[in-house]
């Protein structure tokens, strides 16, 4: 069923969600691959050539083509060329196109909150993300009430692609979660996306996939000491 | 050739390049729709119950099925369901997917330097976006090198995704030079793409969605006075 590992190569690192994604749909397609390890603090000659925009993880290299970047694009990409194995988006056009929404609101509003709450010092300013974030959360459980209809996933009886966008987050809002002491998703305001954490959590595939909570942590004291350097 | 009128509503205004790009799309496949005319200073309540997270135009409303919001989805949804007329994502899985990389770059650096320009009061501030504005042209010359490959467009012989994409943000590029009194597009910097802009400004499809600058000036003028009420 595995596909030949010198087929796909992926540049990575182990704590980015975005790049657990990609690792999420590569087991459950069962596609081989080799994972090549960046450090982002030191970027690879083949990392800046291969991304050369944004100079970010995951990058995917299938066969000689040209590089990809961008988690959902490569999604999408490994859903295309390899869809009989594990399908990720749904078929119904106007469900993909509602999927692709929720995705992008996930990535532009719920990821960079979790960022601005890391980068805020002040108690004030935090306890205002915090309210957000909980405010977002309950869209969330609203898209899943709607996407999984009374099913374990939002895709259905099966893992799709809001679970693996959203599913991926997982190790961070945990991380979230206990580094501030408050409940990003619980039994009062998010009740059925709290049970799908926990249904997510234990799936083979995403364990694989994501990092132990000193991975995360180291990551995280990482990132509090990076300065990006300057683009060319 | 067109389809019934009842079939698909767009929710607009006649300014916005995100509309204009789906009506790009809807002429280019010769797909009739009725138009709903948005005051975006005052917001019908279709389109708050329409697009209730974001409360923005672009939004299709295709037969009885929920709506749905964001103008690259809308394009792609349109592209799957009618997929025989005038093509717009390329058929090859690796060229769709860096058409795609390139969308969300257009979408996510290019037009918000144009509103960053706008919104920057000294001239110090305004050299220095001017110069970003500059180095993002040429970053999309050499993309538009790769995918025309000596062709007219970046989809090759016919308009495609990007050339819609970048196409529709025309109106607002003239604006913006005129305005500012530089060139985005010019003979030394980028020569190919300037060829294109005045290929495509001819093009009948987007004559038709474009609005002439008269509308432009007053949606600019409207948008500097207009303060956004507070999210529910």
């Amino acid at each position: 069923m595995g596909t030949s590992s010198s087929e796909i190569k992926l540049l990575g690192t182990a704590a980015s969600p975005f790049v657990n994604r990609v690792q999420f749909v590569l087991s459950l397609k069962s596609i081989e691959y080799e994972y090549i390890d960046e450090n982002l603090a030191c970027k690879s000659e083949l990392l800046l050539k291969s991304n050369p925009v944004y100079q970010k993880v995951p990058v995917l290299i299938h066969e000689n083509k040209p590089p990809l970047p961008e988690s959902l694009i490569i999604i999408e990409y490994l859903d295309e060329i390899y869809p009989d194995v594990h399908p990720i988006l749904p078929s119904d056009p106007l469900i993909r196109a509602d999927n692709r929404f929720w995705a992008n609101y996930i990535d532009t509003k719920v990821f960079p909150l979790y960022e601005e709450l890391r980068k805020t010092p002040e108690k004030e300013g935090k306890e205002a993300i915090k309210k957000q974030i909980m405010e977002v959360s309950q869209l969330l459980e609203e898209a899943f009430l709607k996407f999984s209809d009374g099913k374990p996933y939002f895709g259905g009886d099966k893992i799709g692609y809001l679970d693996v966008v959203l599913g991926c987050f997982l190790g961070w809002t945990k991380f979230v979660e206990k580094h501030n002491e408050f409940m990003i998703f619980d039994e009062v305001k998010t009740p059925k996306l709290l049970e799908w954490t926990k249904r997510i959590w234990s799936h083979e595939a995403l364990k694989d996939a994501i990092p132990g909570s000193e991975t995360l942590m180291n990551f995280y004291m990482m990132l509090m000491k990076y300065k990006p350097p300057r683009a060319a």
